[in-house]
C-alpha cells in the first residue's frame, strides 16, 4: 500500500462555519490524509458545542500522518488563535490567525507536503478591518505563488463554468472584455482542463457578452470586433471553442452534451444558472495556479456557526474534486 | 353552455416552423375557439407536407365560431400571402403578410373579439430587409396599443423572471439602470401579477445589478444609489419586494420557494436560469399591454420548417398560459 497524499483544509473564518463543516465531515472516513489547519482549542470548542465526538490527531511538518484518518478523527495542524472565538461574533484580533492557516495550506503545497488545499469560507470584511488589504482567497494564493492571471471556476455535477471577469462593476465589464484577456484566460482554462483534469481535448463553449451574443451586431459589437477573432487565434493554436453563444439557450441540453466547460463573460451571465443547477452541491476551483485549490462555493453562515443545522454537500463536493484533480495531474505528467 | 372565447394564433414567419406548431397543435381539441391568422394555403399545404389530415375551417369577422373546435381541425381567418413559401427560405415579399396578421390578431383584442393573442415566432431580419422598420413583437403591439411602457416576463413551471432593461449591449446596462425605469417596469408587473394571474398580493424578488449585489457598495454602488431607494419608494406604495439580492444566490430554493416573479436588471441575468429550468416549456409574456399576448421562447428554426422534427411544448405552454390569463383578469375585474 502506498503512502497516503496529504490534503490541507483551511476552515477559514473562526467565528463562522467552517470548523463546523470540518467536524461533520470527520465522521466518515476520508479516502486521503486530511489535514485541518486550525486551531486545536477552537476545533474542540466547536465539536462539544455541536455534541460531535470527534477525535483531534495533532500533527505537523515534524510528524505527517502515513495514512488516512479513521471515522470520527480529524489530523490538525494546530495553528493559535490571537483571542477566543464566539460564534457567529467577528473578531478582528483573529484576522491573522485566518492567513496564517492559508499562508501554512498554500506553502506546504508550494513545497510539496499537500497535493492540494480545500478552502471553506472567509470573511473578508473582517480581515480588511483589521487593517490588512485582502480581496479574497483566489487573491492571496495568486499572490503567494507568484501567479499573474489566475481563473475563477465553479462546478457542479454535469456543468462547468468559468469566467472571463469575476468581481467587477457590470458597468466595468464591457471594458473588460478584451482579446488579450480572453486569449489568457482561454488558455489557462484549455491547460487545466488537460492537466488537472484530464480531459484530452476539451471542449469549451463560449457566451457572448451582449444578449443574443450580439445579434449580428444589432445588440453590441464586442463579438465581432473583439470575441470573434480572439477565439479564432486561440483556435488556430489548438483549442477546441465553440462560440460566441447567447448565454440564454447556451444552458440547454443540446449545447451542454458535450462540453467540458462554459467560459462566461461575467459573474451573473454564468454562476446563476451554476448555482440553481448545483446549489448545495457546487465548488469553486482556481485555475492557474501552481497548485491545486478548491472551494466550497457559499459564505460563512455567521448566525449558523454552532447550530449543526447546517449541509456540507458543498465541503464534500470541495474535497471529491480535490482528490480527482490531484489524481489527474499525476495521471497527465 | 357559454359561448366558447375566441383567441388569436399567429403562426409568425410563414418559411419558419410557425405554420408546422399551429398544425400539429390541432391533433388535439382545445378548451377554446383557437383561431390561426394566416394563409389558408400555407397551412393546407404545410400539413400536406407534414402528413398531418387537418380539417382548416375559414372563420372571420362575419362568422367568428360559437364553440372550440373539435380534435383535428383548426379555424382560420384567412390572410393572404404575397407570394408562396418554400419551408426554409426567408421572402421579403411576404414582410407585410406577416405584419397584417399581426394587426389583424392585435386589433382583433383591443375591439373585444378575441380574449388574447399567442404568437409564434416572426423573423426581424427579413422584415427589416424589406424595408419595414420592425424591432419585434413586442414594440410591435405597444404601439398598436399606444403603449408607452411594456414588461418583458418569461414564465416557466414554478419560476417567473421579469427584466427591467432587455435588448440593451451590455456597456449600455448600467446607465438605463435608473430609478424611474425600475419604477415604472416594477409597478407593471405589479399590477399585472394581481390582474393577469390572479395573485393577491404579489411577492417580487429583485436581484441586484452587480455581482453580489454590489457587496455593500465594494462591487458598484447603483443598488445603494439607485436601487434600494426606488424599492423603498416602491415598498411604500404597497409593493411586496425583496431585495436587491445577488443573482448568483437567488435562484436557488430558499429564495424562490415563496415568490411570485423575480425581476432580474438585464436579459442574460435572468434568462438563462429560466431557460435551463423550462427549456421547451417556456413561455414569453408581455406586461403592460391592454390586451393579453403570450409567444413561444424559441426562433424560426428555419433549417426545421417541413420536418415534423419539432417540439410544440413552448407553444402549448404558451395557450395554455394566455387562457389562465384570460380566465384570471375576468375573475378579478
Amino acid at each position: 500500500m502506498t503512502a497516503a497524499r496529504l490534503f490541507a483544509l483551511t476552515p477559514g473564518e473562526p467565528a463562522g462555519i467552517g470548523p463546523d463543516l470540518c467536524l461533520l465531515l470527520a465522521r466518515e472516513a476520508q479516502p486521503h490524509a486530511l489535514i485541518a489547519i486550525a486551531s486545536l482549542n477552537l476545533l474542540a470548542e466547536r465539536a462539544r458545542l455541536l455534541g460531535l465526538n470527534i477525535q483531534l490527531i495533532s500533527v505537523g511538518p515534524e510528524s505527517w500522518p502515513s495514512q488516512a484518518a479513521p471515522a470520527g478523527s480529524l489530523y490538525v495542524w494546530n495553528t493559535p488563535l490571537a483571542a477566543p472565538v464566539e460564534p457567529g461574533q467577528l473578531d478582528t484580533s483573529n484576522a491573522h490567525y485566518v492567513l496564517e492557516t492559508l499562508t501554512r495550506a498554500g506553502q506546504g503545497c508550494l513545497d510539496g507536503h499537500f497535493a492540494g488545499m480545500i478552502t471553506a469560507p472567509v470573511h473578508k470584511g473582517v480581515i480588511n478591518e483589521a487593517g490588512i488589504t485582502f480581496s479574497g482567497h483566489t487573491e492571496f494564493l495568486a499572490e503567494l505563488t507568484h501567479t499573474e492571471q489566475v481563473v475563477m471556476m465553479l462546478a457542479t455535477h454535469g456543468l462547468r463554468v468559468a469566467l472571463v471577469t469575476t468581481h467587477l462593476p457590470l458597468k466595468d465589464v464591457a471594458d473588460a472584455i478584451t482579446a488579450e484577456r480572453i486569449s489568457r484566460v482561454t488558455r489557462i482554462l484549455d491547460h487545466d482542463l488537460r492537466t488537472k483534469f484530464a480531459i484530452a481535448k476539451p471542449r469549451i463553449l463560449v457566451c457572448g457578452l451582449n444578449p443574443h451574443a450580439g445579434e449580428g451586431g444589432h445588440l453590441g459589437r464586442e463579438e465581432i470586433e473583439i470575441i470573434e477573432p480572439a477565439l479564432q487565434q486561440l483556435r488556430s493554436e489548438g483549442i477546441n471553442l465553440i462560440g460566441p453563444l447567447p448565454a440564454d439557450t447556451l444552458f440547454t441540453p443540446k449545447h451542454l452534451e458535450h462540453c467540458d466547460a462554459v467560459l462566461a463573460m461575467y459573474h451573473d451571465q454564468g454562476l446563476p444558472v451554476l448555482k440553481y443547477k448545483g446549489f448545495g452541491a457546487a465548488v469553486n476551483i482556481t485555475l492557474g495556479l501552481p497548485i491545486i485549490r478548491t472551494s466550497v462555493d457559499h459564505g460563512t453562515a455567521l448566525d449558523l456557526a454552532g447550530s449543526g443545522n447546517i449541509d456540507s454537500g458543498s465541503l464534500q463536493v470541495a474535497l471529491q474534486t480535490a482528490y480527482a484533480m490531484a489524481e489527474s495531474q499525476v495521471a497527465s505528467c
